[in-house]
C-alpha cells in the first residue's frame, strides 16, 4: 500500500480592515472553529464593554508594553489612536513550527511591519488579507451602529479607515466586504486554498 | 456615494489528474455551475459509450487534428495512448479577454506545454491544479470499476498514472483526492481564492 499523504508548514494568516468593517466579528466567528490558533493581540487601550482580558486582547499598561518592545518580544507593534497594539512573537513562531496555522487580526501598520519581518519562518508562512468596506458611507453607518464611541473618535476612525483603504494592493488577497456570512465564506476559501499550494507541501 | 468595486481579468484554471482519479466527474460537476466556461478538448480517440460530440470532446479525425496543429489553432496538444488530445486557442483567449474564467481538463503533458506558452494573457491567467490519487491501489480500483477498458489499456493507464503523479510539484496547487464531494469543495475553494488575489484586481 503506497498511500499519498502530505505534510505542510503552518500558515500565518493576517487580516486587516478599517474599524467598523466587521473584522472583529469575522475573527470571532473564525476563532470558534478549530482551523487555527487565533493570536490574541496586546493593547494599551481600555477594554470595551464585554471584552475579556487575555481573550479579546492582552490588556497591558503603557509601561508593560514598552518593556516588551525593548525585550524584543513583539512580532509587530504600532501606535494607533494614541494606544499601542502589538503581537507577541514567541507563541506565533511556536505554532508555525508545529505546523499549526495562526490568525492575526492587525491593522495596516502592523501588517506592513510583518511584511518587513526578517524571520524566514514568518516570511514564508505569511498570507495577508485585506477586508475592503463596500463604501465609505457604509463604513460610517457600521461605526455609528456600534454606539460605543464619541463623535470625535468616530471621525478619527473614519479618516484613518479612508487612509487604510489606500493600502489594499499591498495585501496578497482583497475581499470586498458584504454580509458577515459572505465575508466568512470568502475568507475560508482563501484559508483552504492556501493549504493546497504545492509549494507548502511535502509528500510523506 | 463612493462604492468600491473591483474588475478582474479571466482566470485559466487547468486541472490534471491520472486517468481514474475522477477528474471527468469532477469537471462534469464543475461545468454544471455558471462559474466559468468549460473548454471542450479535441481528441482523435473514439467516443466512449454515453459521450457526445462537441460536449464531452470535439471528436476529430487524425487528419483534421494535424491540420489544426499546422494552422496554429491549438493552445496545446499531446499524443497520449496513441491518440491526439488538444485545446483550441481562440475560444480560450476570447473568454479570458472578456473577464470570463475558463476550465481546462488536460493531462500532465498538456499542462506543461501551457506553462511554456509565450502568450502573456495565457501566462498571467494560468492557475494549474493537480488531483493526486490517495493511493495507487485506489487508482487501479477506480479504473477497473469503470469497466470500459481492456486489461492492456488499464495497465497502460496505471503505468502512465504512476508517472504523472511524479509531476504534482509543477502545479500551483495539489489536491489529495478524497470523495467526489471533498474534491469539489477543495477545487471550489481554490477557484474562489484566486479571484480575491489583489494582483488580479483593479478598483473601478
Amino acid at each position: 500500500m503506497t498511500a499519498n499523504s502530505f505534510r505542510r508548514q503552518g500558515i500565518l494568516f493576517v487580516i486587516s480592515a478599517p474599524s467598523g468593517t466587521g473584522k472583529s466579528t469575522l475573527c470571532g466567528n473564525l476563532r470558534a472553529t478549530p482551523d487555527f490558533i487565533y493570536s490574541v493581540s496586546c493593547t494599551t487601550r481600555p477594554p470595551r464593554p464585554g471584552e475579556t482580558n487575555n481573550v479579546d486582547y492582552h490588556f497591558l499598561t503603557v509601561e508593560e508594553f514598552q518593556q516588551k518592545i525593548k525585550a524584543g518580544e513583539m512580532l509587530e507593534h504600532a501606535k494607533v489612536h494614541l494606544n499601542y497594539y502589538g503581537t507577541l512573537l514567541a507563541p506565533v513562531k511556536k505554532a508555525l513550527e508545529e505546523g499549526t496555522d495562526v490568525l492575526l487580526d492587525i491593522d495596516v501598520q502592523g501588517a506592513e511591519s510583518i511584511r518587513g519581518c526578517k524571520d524566514p519562518l514568518i516570511r514564508s508562512s505569511l498570507v495577508d488579507v485585506f477586508i475592503m468596506p463596500p463604501t465609505l458611507e457604509e463604513l460610517e453607518r457600521r461605526l455609528r451602529k456600534r454606539g460605543t464611541e464619541s463623535e470625535e473618535q468616530i471621525q478619527m476612525r473614519l479618516a484613518r479607515g479612508k487612509e487604510e483603504m489606500q493600502n489594499w494592493r499591498l495585501y496578497r488577497y482583497t475581499i470586498l466586504s458584504g454580509s458577515m456570512e459572505e465575508d466568512l465564506i470568502k475568507f475560508r476559501a482563501i484559508m483552504r486554498a492556501e493549504r493546497y499550494l504545492s509549494s507548502r507541501l511535502t509528500l510523506v
